[in-house]
Formats: structure tokens, C-alpha cells, sequence
């Protein structure tokens, strides 16, 4: 494969890469394809012979693009952010150019040594407690997962092999298998699904816990579980507390769950893939109070902070409990260094995560880190959630909206007053122009929408645009059902559309 | 950040990443540096500031390369091949630039579906059996899952829970928890590690099978194992067969294995994530017969073919059982497409393996697949191939050597004849020249080294070159026991080169 064709081609891929996110504004943010349109496109088979470089980017444009959604655009406002940034590509360039796997140490010091420094870096701009560093004398550390599910789920895994050992000595006799179906695991039912998910695939028996009226995990409901799942011969063994929920991002009280958690000897992990990166902004760290009971946290630079999928980063505690339930051994994976040579600058990575295999992710965060900056990164924070500020005073300042959940960082929660279906024939209008993408969620019976402030190029007037959007799109379910409508008018009158004030303050 | 300063430094990285990949010989292969070296070197903290694109490239020169440890160097011949070419590094530009998280289909409808189609491809290339594909009627396909570790783990999932939705009918007073803890999982003593992991991970217990002379799984022995299992209340569920294993590149005997799995209800997982690319060449694909018994499959087009990691790839025979281990839903998740209306050509990738996020990673196989095309491929594999045999003929006629396992495709094991300790000195003596990389590998007690053809660009010049630092090292041990060496001159006169010639035809 030749290397100046290479050369020419990469580099017009730059430009394509470029161009499409500098005018990604004026592609249509949703696709218009039906399911299976791509087959329908291209052969079946790969080719027999080589096809040339230069019908490659023509080909992204004709078969690829027409299917895209477009997640950094300013009219994507689903879920949460799908972080990108330049320096995150430069870094993702120089990763594949590279190529190294560092499952070992060995395998690239570089690539362990610079994941456990910029997990540093990344921990102070949090203002995360000491004992997550590796600098800090504990056994504490970090590392990039590849997504926050396999974060929890490594999380629960680890909770699951410590508990095990603590139980079986004091049960000599009672079989592995036994003690294993008896674990419970207990979370939010505001929780991402990738605690369900994590417990689901890790067999650990789930007890989901109501959460409070603005959707935070009610404390003394799980501190009863505790209890009354040990009374019937049960063994708690993992609780999740979320900072930040996919809903609308609530924060439970880490003070209250974690010295639960402490006294009851269970495992809390903590999930702020979303909203941990506000916290590289001071003013919002009042969200993470009690963070010091946490056994383990993941937060996702590749939501929120500027770096691509995939990077979530993942601190523990102490390592140890994860060497104890992650380690595998084999001659051909061992070098001469022991695991005390290693201390904590140089991990063996492959006992702390699901796969053996790993990419050099550091270097996209620690080039973003360096060139965003820290006066950058809060820059960027707090731009974003002022214009989840400005989108806020609109549904606020039109009554035949409400709020909610209060707007806490760059998430609004709204929905139309009045029925249901109004709200989700809302949905569907907006879908349907593919002009602006958001999403519905439910919280305690009620269905709502998520306007989230997602693309990094976002600005106020962007938000003005999806405003006029929806108030247009409303309108237009309003006509639909004109006689409905006057009934809506009517029960608006009568609205209280602050119901959920309660909650955090701000 | 400005896109025209992105535009400078990234044709820059692309300039730098063809500069190292082409002059890669000239780099010492494995680092020099001592762990802990990278902290001393870089700030404790991020910077307060934003930093100019122009100190990066230099500081991958000055703190990086010196901790790298070169994949792609034509040196470096340990464990196996860290897939890459300008191909696929074009294709992890444009997903990185095109930046969507394709997780449900309407999430990037072309992120979903060119996954489908080209593990389609894929799979037509290899030979592999019509129930994998999605093109054809039944409920079979394929996706890419981030690594063989992930691959594994979620069919020995897969083949959990499809074995407690079979027993609990049957034993409906049973609890779930008693179910679990009686599954078993088998493989060879050759498998991966990542096998024994998965069951770790999974909480299933394992049944290692002693494995032939040769280094494939016993047939017999699985049979009894299982019986024996049954009788003892146990509930076997998971086979794990491997098509190349990692310490010599043995094959097993699916249609023996296969057939019993058949007989005993048993899942049958078929780990090929180094020697499936070798299916592409019609002449290897004796060594997968047997492979219609398979109910899930891995192969890594990251490992030998050509393709960066992450990317590997996953069939299964009937997703019904995949999506039972893995579906979680809520209502942010959904959109308004039944599984009906999918067919196969669009499934919702997130109910098929662990994390939720995923990469648009059919890009860079689909790009290479085309640039190569089905001849190159075949080329590159067989090209490989030949200089294994180079290396082979080398080992063969120098009699301080013994092969320690048939060589089949690209890796050859050898050992010195007579005592343990030289064969171990010899890699450190190797090793420490940061020159040349192998590793250590045992079968059966037996230690010695594997010599694996990696790089992309290796020729016949490179294997010349690794036999001379081989022999020379041997010398320099042999020297070292000067005494001792005298007996091993006497031990080869009577040694039998070729002890283990039994096993794989070729």
C-alpha cells in the first residue's frame, strides 16, 4: 500500500473532515433512510481486486452520509453529548498511526504510564478526593474504559468478588455458587440502563429503589433494602448512586447514600459519565459532596469533555479488589517487572478491565486536556449551560409549556400541560422534519422531553432556532386537535407549571 | 478551535505517522526505559492554559516514541500480529471526524447497517457457514465487538442464559441462583486466557480439558467430562473451541467437538480471533471444518488482517438468544421501529454486546476490505505464511534447535535443545538487546519460544535478520555455560529434532 497515495488521500480526508464539521449546520441533523436502504446501495460482496483510494470520500458522501445522524451538530439535542474537539482527532490520528496494544506494561510504557498521569490530571480538574490519584501514597488509581457500562460492570464485579471473600471464610462450608446468588445489587430506578444491564450480565440479583419526586435515589428506601434483605438471608453487595441522571439529570445525595454504605459494608459506585465533567468548574462541585465514600466513579470524557468515543475514565479506590476479581494468568503474559517494581505509574491494564487488548486512548485526552486547558474546559461548561439557561426561560416564559425537573447543567426536561399524547405527538412532528433531534423520557408515570445542549459549536442562536421549532411544532398538534385544544387552553389556566421547583438549588 | 490551525497540524500528524510507519526498522523495537520513567518527564497537572498545536508532535518524539514498543516494527515477532494498514488508519480518521455513537439504528442508521453488510462480507471471504449471515433467511449475524476478550464473554452470556431459560421450565421450584451456580463451562488447557476470564467474569464455573500432545482439546475427554458432570447435578452449558491457539497456533477438532455439543445440548463457541483471517485463502479452510457446529464465532480482523484495533468480529447463529442475555430497555431508548420491521438489516446493536456507545468501526473494515480487495488479502496472508516456513527451515537445519509444535500459518515454536533454563536465558538475552521481540509460551510443561510473523511489511530480509540475532544470542548463552553446553552438544547428537511432527498435515 503505497505511502505517498496515503499521504495525498489522508489528507483529503482531513479536509472532508473539516469541511463536514464546519458546516454540519446545514446538513438535516436526522436521516431520511428506511431501514435496510444500505443494502439495497452497495455489493454484496466485497471486491476481488483492489479499488483505488479516490473512490473512497465520494463514496462517504453518497452511501454513508445520506445514513448519519448527525451527534455534533447544533440541532442534535438527544441523550447527552457525543464529545468531539480537534485535539481529540489529532490524538485518535496519532493513536491508529501508532498501533501499539498495551494490554502489558511492557506493551508500551508509554501507553500505561501516560493513561495513569493524564487520569491524574483529569482527577485534579475534577477536584476528585486524593485517594482516586495514583500520586497519593493509597493503592488507588485510574484508567480509560472503553464506555461507562463496562465501567459499572466492572464495578459490580469487583463489588461481587469482595464481597465473596469476605463471606466465605466466615462460611466454610457454604458453596461459592450459593453465596454468589444471594448478592443483591440496589440503584435508582432513575438509574442508566447500564446498571440494570451490569447486573443482568454480571447475575446479580437487582433491587431497584424509587426515587424521590425530582428523581434522585430516596436514601432511607435503600437503607430499609439493606436491612430487610439481610433479615431474609440475603447479602448486599452493591449499591450505584448516580450524579447526573439520563433523565434529567438529578443527583442523589452521596452524603446520605455513602455513609449508608459505609456502615453497611457495601460497595458504592458512583456514575457521573455525564455531568462529572461540570466539575471541572468549582461552582458545581457542591453536586459531588460525599464523593469520598465512593468506591469506584466513572465519568465520560467522550460525553461532555471534548474527546471523542471512546473514553470514559474510571477510578477505583483500591486496586486491589479489582486485581482480585480480574486477574488471569499465563506464561506468555508475563514480563520480569513484579507488581511491587510496578507501583502505581506502571499497572499491568489488562487486570483492570473486561478486555485483554487496549488502544493508546490516553493520548486524545491528554492532548485535549492540553490544549482546551483548564480556563478552556470551564469556559466550555459554563457556555453550555447558559444556553440551557436561554432555552429554560423560553418553556418558562410560555405557558403552554412546563418544566419538568429543575434545569440543572445542559439538560431542560419539558413537556406540553395538559395530556400525555400532546407531548409525544410533539415528538413525532419535530422527528419528522429531521430539522431537530430530541428525545422523550419518563419520570415517576410522567413522559417528557430532553432538550439537551450537546454540539460543542452550539450557540445561543442555535437555541433560538430550536425553539422556534418546537413552538411551531406545537402549534401545529394544537390544530390537529383544536377541539382538544380548548381543553388544554382551559386546564392551562389552572397549571401550575412549577411543580417541581423542589430539588437541587442552584 | 480554529479549524485552519486543525487543518496544519493534522496533515502534519498524517505526514509524522507515515514518517514512523515507513522508517519503523530503524527504531529499536522494545523501549529502554524502567517503569515509572513518563512521570518524571511530564507536569503533575494539567495545564492552566491552552498549549499551541506546534509543542504536541514534538512531545510524542521527545516523551512517547521512547515508551513505545513498535507493533509494526518487522522486529517485533512476539504474541501476534497488531493488525493495521494506511487503509484502515483512513478509516479510523473519518469515524473520528464523523464522530456518531451509534448505538440504536436511527442513531446513524449507516453506522448499523455497513456493520451488517460488510460482517456479510467478511464472512463470504472466510468461507464461513450461510447461518452467519444476515442476507440469509434464518436469524443469524454478525457484529464487531470491541475485542476476542468481549466476543467471548458475551457468548459464554449468550449460552448462560439460554441454558437457565431451558432448565427453569423443567425445574420450575428451582431458583435461578441454584441454576447458575451448576453451569459448566469447558475448554482446553491451550485456550486463551481470555476464556478462563469470561468465566471468571461470568461467575460459571470451568472444566479445563487436558489437551492432546499436539495442543488441541481432547475430544474424549470433553465427553466424559460432561457426562460426569451431569451425573454429578451439574449443568453443562459452554464449549469454548479454538482455531489457532495462542501458544502454538493449534487447530481444534470441531467436527469431534461439534458433534458432541449437538448431542449435549451445549453451546459451541469457536475462538478464531488470530487464524480466521487465514480462511480467506480457500487453501486453509480445512482447518475450520467442522465450524457448522458452531453456534458463535470471533475472529480479529485487528490481529491478522490489516485492520487497527479495535475490531473484532462476532457471528452468532441466532441473535433470539443474544438479544434474551442482553436487552434492557427504556423509554429513551426506543424509537419507533419494531424488531420486525428491522429484518436483519437493522438491528439495535446495543442488545448485542456490553457497552451502549459504539465507534463507527465498520468504516475501517469495510475501507480495508476494499483497498486490499479478496486477492491482496490473500496475498498478504500467504505471504506471511511463507516467511513462517523461511523461519522454519532455519530452526530445522541448525541442530542446537527443536521445533516444539508444528508450524502451521504464522508462528513457529522452538526451543533449545536440552535444558530449560537456555531457552529462557535466550530470550533474555534477546530481549535485553531491545533488538528483536519474542515471547515465552508452555505446552504440556514444556517451554519455549514463539516466533510470530507480524508485521505487515516483514520480508524475507527481516526473518534473515531475527535468525541472526537468534543464533547469535544462543552463542552468547552458550558461551555463558561453557561446561554445561558440552552436554547439550552430546544431548543433540541424539535428539529428535522433529518429536512433535505429529498432529496438524499440511
Amino acid at each position: 500500500m503505497d505511502a505517498e497515495e496515503f499521504r495525498k488521500h489522508a489528507k483529503m480526508a482531513i479536509d472532508y473532515i473539516i469541511d463536514y464539521n464546519e458546516n454540519i449546520r446545514n446538513r438535516q441533523v436526522l436521516p431520511s433512510v428506511e431501514p435496510g436502504y444500505l443494502h439495497k446501495l452497495i455489493p454484496s460482496t466485497a471486491p476481488a481486486a483492489p479499488e483505488d483510494w479516490s473512490v473512497i470520500i465520494p463514496d462517504i458522501e453518497r452511501f454513508i452520509q445520506p445514513g448519519l445522524t448527525h451527534w455534533n451538530s447544533p440541532n442534535f439535542n438527544g441523550f447527552f453529548p457525543a464529545g468531539n474537539s480537534y485535539p481529540s482527532i489529532f490524538g485518535e490520528i496519532l493513536s491508529a498511526g501508532l498501533g501499539c496494544v498495551g494490554f502489558n506494561w511492557m506493551l508500551s510504557p508509554a501507553c500505561t504510564e501516560l493513561e495513569v498521569i493524564v487520569l491524574d490530571w483529569l482527577a485534579k480538574l475534577m477536584g476528585l478526593p486524593e485517594h482516586f490519584l495514583a500520586e497519593a501514597p493509597g493503592p488507588g488509581g485510574g484508567i480509560i474504559q472503553g464506555s461507562g457500562s463496562e465501567g459499572i460492570l466492572v464495578a459490580l464485579l469487583t463489588a461481587k468478588e469482595r464481597t465473596v471473600r469476605q463471606i466465605k471464610p466466615l462460611h466454610p462450608n457454604i458453596d461459592e455458587g450459593t453465596v454468589k446468588a444471594k448478592l443483591v445489587a440496589y440503584f435508582s430506578d432513575q438509574s442508566n440502563s447500564a446498571v440494570e444491564k451490569a447486573c443482568l450480565l454480571g447475575s446479580v440479583r437487582i433491587r431497584p429503589i424509587k426515587s424521590n419526586p425530582n428523581g434522585t435515589l430516596k436514601a432511607c428506601q435503600l437503607k430499609n433494602a439493606i436491612v430487610e434483605d439481610r433479615e431474609n438471608g440475603l447479602i448486599p453487595c452493591f449499591v450505584v448512586a448516580t450524579l447526573g441522571t439520563t433523565a434529567t439529570c438529578a443527583f442523589d445525595d452521596l452524603t446520605q447514600i455513602g455513609s449508608i454504605c459505609e456502615a453497611e459494608g457495601v460497595w458504592l459506585h458512583v456514575d457521573a459519565a455525564y455531568a462529572g465533567a461540570a466539575f471541572v468548574c468549582p461552582e458545581y462541585r457542591y453536586l459531588m459532596a460525599g464523593l469520598e465514600y465512593a468506591d469506584s466513579l466513572n465519568m465520560n470524557p467522550h460525553k461532555w469533555l471534548l474527546v471523542n468515543f471512546d473514553c470514559s475514565c474510571f477510578w477505583v479506590k483500591d486496586r486491589a479488589h479489582l486485581l482480585n476479581a480480574f486477574t488471569v494468568d499465563r506464561d506468555y503474559l508475563r514480563d520480569h517487572y513484579s507488581e511491587i517494581m510496578r507501583q502505581n505509574w506502571a499497572p499491568n491494564f489488562r487486570n483492570w478491565e473486561i478486555p485483554l487488548g487496549r488502544r493508546f486512548r490516553a493520548l486524545k485526552l491528554w492532548i485535549t486536556l492540553r490544549m482546551f486547558g483548564e480556563s478552556n474546559l470551564r469556559n466550555f461548561i459554563r457556555k453550555q449551560v447558559s444556553m440551557a439557561k436561554r432555552f429554560e426561560s423560553k418553556i418558562q416564559a410560555d405557558s403552554r409549556f412546563e418544566l419538568c425537573a429543575p434545569v440543572c447543567l445542559g439538560l431542560v426536561c419539558f413537556r406540553i400541560v395538559g395530556e400525555e399524547f400532546l407531548t409525544r405527538e410533539l415528538l413525532s412532528v419535530v422527528l419528522d422534519s429531521r430539522e431537530l433531534f430530541l428525545n422523550g423520557a419518563t419520570l415517576h408515570g410522567k413522559y417528557f422531553l430532553r432538550y439537551a445542549i450537546c454540539s460543542r459549536d452550539m450557540d445561543l442562536s442555535d437555541v433560538d432556532k430550536g425553539w422556534t421549532i418546537i413552538s411551531n411544532a406545537t402549534e401545529a398538534v394544537f390544530s390537529r386537535h383544536a377541539n382538544k385544544s380548548q381543553q388544554v387552553i382551559a386546564d392551562m389556566t389552572n397549571a401550575n407549571v412549577n411543580t417541581l421547583k423542589a430539588g437541587i438549588s442552584r
